[in-house]
């Protein structure tokens, strides 16, 4: 069995994360062996990473992170059709049951038997290989790397808010924070064919990279009077619809009297504060939609839609990339040093590190 | 002009209200004129009549209250087509401008522009006559009564409601606070094919009025565990839709954790706090969708369809009768026994009053 | 393995069936065995049995026909979690593949690879047992029938071209065609609120069968004007929704041109014609939304939720009712007398039939 | 009256137009007077100009034809706020009635009371002054160009039909005919995040405008498999939705068998025949949804705001221009030369002809 192992990274207890041999994933009869190109880091990584656990998931044996990920099929269960040997793949984390409501109805984000990767107890994919139910893998076309593959799920949570919040080319766009799902979704909002996107951050860095990704203007909420600005950016017509990511309760509490009467408001962003103090009559007075966001559904294969000839490069949100072999210096870069970095991505195959972007 | 008077209730200042003679309303080339056989007494009547403002609407003049009513045309301006001299119609009391991006996009009742009845400085028709733009009058078909007619216009927030929240027949419902809104959300539910609805009132009265229009079940909020007590009542299936307007802002908090994952509630009730605290993780991490229900749109003719034949008898919900002469005692009445009374209607012509109900 | 055997109708080519022992079903880790109570004879079922073939699907080796059916389970595989040895059950006749694009985004009806009862080459229900996936399986609810439970299957056309259609309770319908679907499209129009139901058909017995499952009227589309009955019957208001259930070339045809402008129109019944001649300017020109509908998806738990305490009575539309041992005798009756019967009720257990719609 | 008094091109009768002077538009209370600035020639003027009819639609006394409109406003009735002298604005040439059910709940392009230019008996614009309802004109933004405002028209039927068909970014789409529709529909397209746009065309100068325009790949139907050549450019993956704009029998009878199970058609082009043999079957077994297209709602202002900043020029459909003054030559040019025209556009000022699509 020593052939049957491979390197990964294991989450031993908070702050303390180690590279070493695992065994190779088990593979049945509808899954893939996919070879790991390469994976992004996920907030929700740093999360258990520091703190162990996050909210319900609590990390109380080792367990390896990761699930933003594109890399090689290079084996196939004996039921497999959609995908074969040699096929670059797109991975969605996520694996449903197939057989509930929620699934048959398609809305699978919804499946309380949910598999999903990186999220206690279920290891995710910082490793050389990991075996996913193949209906979750999605084929790369030509022309779209392996790390716009990987970026597919951070840029899914924007794409499904997208449909969440019935957006189209017509709508008038606030996107409250910058972090890399609010940044994803700017990027989500100009494959809909919105042309004026607003966007907010305290952070100059992110504000920054809200521009770079194509934000028409991006603001700081804590200068000045929000609501005028818009108002003045505008030329009077007001936000439409609103994104909020930033999961800051006063940010939230704010969207309700930045929106306009009859909008729209796709809530993200997880607080922390249990409650957060909101003005009802208005959201009522003011007839509003208000959209929660778990996860995604039904994106994978639309995004990739969306994307081809569309011009955007979401490789443009990677600010750093790394060696699985230095995913400590990885992690901690993300963990300390917020204001200064975006995505960062992971190479299990340093030779693959040097044709970073390039494949 | 002398025989150009008629008898109407004038609020003068907060309690003080007055039966008089005041002069007739003008008619323009596209109004009629109603003669009023029987007006309703809304909630927001008697705010009015206490406390002389609602929120930014404040009383600063005498103003006539009322607008849940219905009548006959008695005459017509010469572009009117749709009604004629004679007819029996209800009358939908917010005339809009038509023009606007709201009313040419179907949301007329967001209109800024909005002339509605009893809401100040705009005058209602608690009165002999009113005058309604023809477009908002609807004519009632064989077998509908006035008092129906009249009753179209709280069922219309309900109705609105069943809209807005995509109610259809296999979604259980749980409706908070059995108010007069409340009450008509049942029949409404009942009219959209609903066969499992839950509602709750912490007022005894309220909680049988609920079991008389065709509640399920009826619960009092404040005894037990309420989120048990519907799971045991669905068989563990729980609340796909919850319509909250009791405005309460402890049963505006508990409507996230008492609907199903993915779930949807409509918001009808004002609260009186500025801010309610809202578990907002929980509303992003179920995907729920939330509504906000402003008045309503389109909603009188559909209603009327629906209620053909349904079976249903919106009269059920009036436990008052008076006379406009009486209107100091039925307002009077109508605040201080809240917990004896759903909804009361008023008869400008004592004559018909004999009749009330039958025709 | 002499005990592993059961009785079952199979018919070996057209006109020829025959009860006969056949190996009892096997059973895999999500299914259960379900002990078959009553089951239906679909107008399919005739048509294979006449023609042995429906378009591209041909009878070319034995099968069990047969697929509107409910029973017990009996034995359950050792995945199976939703129901338990002893549930009355209905059962959805098509298990998709969980997996394509079509089953992951809820029309799990458009799935490719569907094993469909009855369909060749896959076998039906006309048996003593059955093997099922389970999740195709919901329990019946007290005070539900065996009986109704078999009759989900046809309901769920009608309840599927209601939500295709986005039938509400405002809506003026006109079901043309009153064979079994059309009749139970009745009562689905009924189970979604619909209060004015018109429908048509040539046949003396089917339109008496119209008017006592609920229909506000029922017209004969070869006397009179059609256009002008329906005028007349609504008030001038029109038909805002056709449901086409005849497949007659000449009523298809006609769907246009008696539907309001804005109206929507959902085909169920195929025509035998190859094309028939539209009329596409007038639905351009009237800018309709038309609708097909292949099968049903979702449609069981929604139908059996919303026939709970409705009131109405699936039974109504059996005829006749037979053992399995007469099943020659029951197409024999269904093909050659279609003007006096409409739904035919199998039963594989003499006893129960003795006990046929009461439990 | 003299100095009341316009230029104006007046059809007396087929064939024959003549440029002449008329008595200014009269302006009511709600109205603008607008110098028109340029006005394109739409196939309906042509075919009025040719035949003197269009279906119902018949030209029995002189008529202005034109109604692609902008121009400035020069005059305002004392009721009109949303507009000022001066003002750049786009004319939506169709004026309803504000009070009929369609206009109420936003579908206000089947108003039955519309007043519409160039539709007998109504005057259009091929004029040097129009009065217009001021609540249809939109004012332009800075940026935009006459031209682009008087293109306005024919896009908001593209506009209209993405709406209709519900088009996202990941549809794959098939548009069929390439008039001055077909091209619109491609920039409409684009405008929503399409990035898969195949179109048709028997005409070699209409396929070279339809890649021009941004279609991804452009096919002559009378060439080759239709069905095959569509299949290897999406990759298998087939045609989400089809918008016919053609109007041509053959084109819309193959469209069923063109899109995917599950897929849209929205149908636009008008055919010359009665009656087009359709597939029913088909279209039934697929489950298709089918959108007519009548005009457009709600366009205007959701287009502007699409194009801001969207980079596409929809100038680029223009092939000539032309002076009011020789209306004539255009219009014969028009008719004759359908092969090497698409978009032309009249000037009523001579002079604005010399900065034609530069302001």
């Amino acid at each position: 069995m020593n052939q049957a192992a491979m390197k990964a990274a294991v989450l031993e207890k908070p702050l303390s994360i180690e590279v070493k041999q695992v065994g190779m994933p088990v593979l049945g009869p509808y899954d893939a062996l996919v070879k790991v190109y390469c994976i992004g880091i996920c907030g929700s990584d740093i999360h258990y990473y520091e703190h162990g656990k996050i909210g319900r998931y609590v990390v109380d044996k080792p367990i390896i992170l990761g699930h933003e990920l594109a890399g090689e099929v290079v084996q196939i269960g004996d039921q497999v059709r959609n995908v074969a040997v040699g096929d670059r793949v797109a991975v969605e984390p996520g694996v449903t049951c197939g057989r509930c409501t929620y699934c048959k109805s398609g809305r699978y984000n919804l499946c309380p038997d949910v598999v999903f990767m990186a999220t206690p107890p279920d290891d995710g994919a910082w490793a050389e290989y990991v075996s996913v139910r193949s209906h979750f893998l999605f084929k790369l076309p030509d022309g779209m790397s392996y790390e716009e593959g990987a970026l597919l799920e951070p840029l899914s949570v924007g794409f499904h808010a997208m449909n969440r919040g019935k957006v189209g080319p017509s709508d008038r766009l606030l996107i409250v924070g910058l972090g890399p799902i609010g940044l994803m979704a700017i990027q989500a909002a100009k494959l809909f064919g919105v042309t004026e996107i607003y966007a907010s951050d305290v952070v100059p860095f992110r504000r920054e990279y809200g521009l770079k990704l194509g934000a028409t203007a991006v603001l700081n909420p804590l200068e000045g009077d929000f609501a005028k600005q818009l108002a003045r950016l505008t030329g009077g017509a007001g936000i439409d619809v609103i994104i909020e990511s930033s999961g800051n309760g006063r940010a939230i509490e704010d969207t309700v009297r930045l929106v306009n009467r009859g909008g729209r408001i796709v809530y993200i962003g997880l607080p922390t504060a249990e409650r957060i103090p909101m003005d009802m009559n208005l959201l009522i007075d003011s007839e509003l939609d208000v959209y929660g966001v778990f996860r995604y559904a039904n994106t994978y294969p639309a995004a990739i839609q969306a994307l081809k000839g569309s011009g955007i490069d979401l490789r443009q949100s990677i600010t750093h990339r790394f060696s699985l072999d230095d995913i400590k210096m990885a992690v901690e870069l993300a963990r300390t040093q917020k204001d200064t970095s975006v995505k960062m991505m992971i190479y299990p195959d340093p030779q693959q590190l040097n044709n970073g972007g390039n494949s």
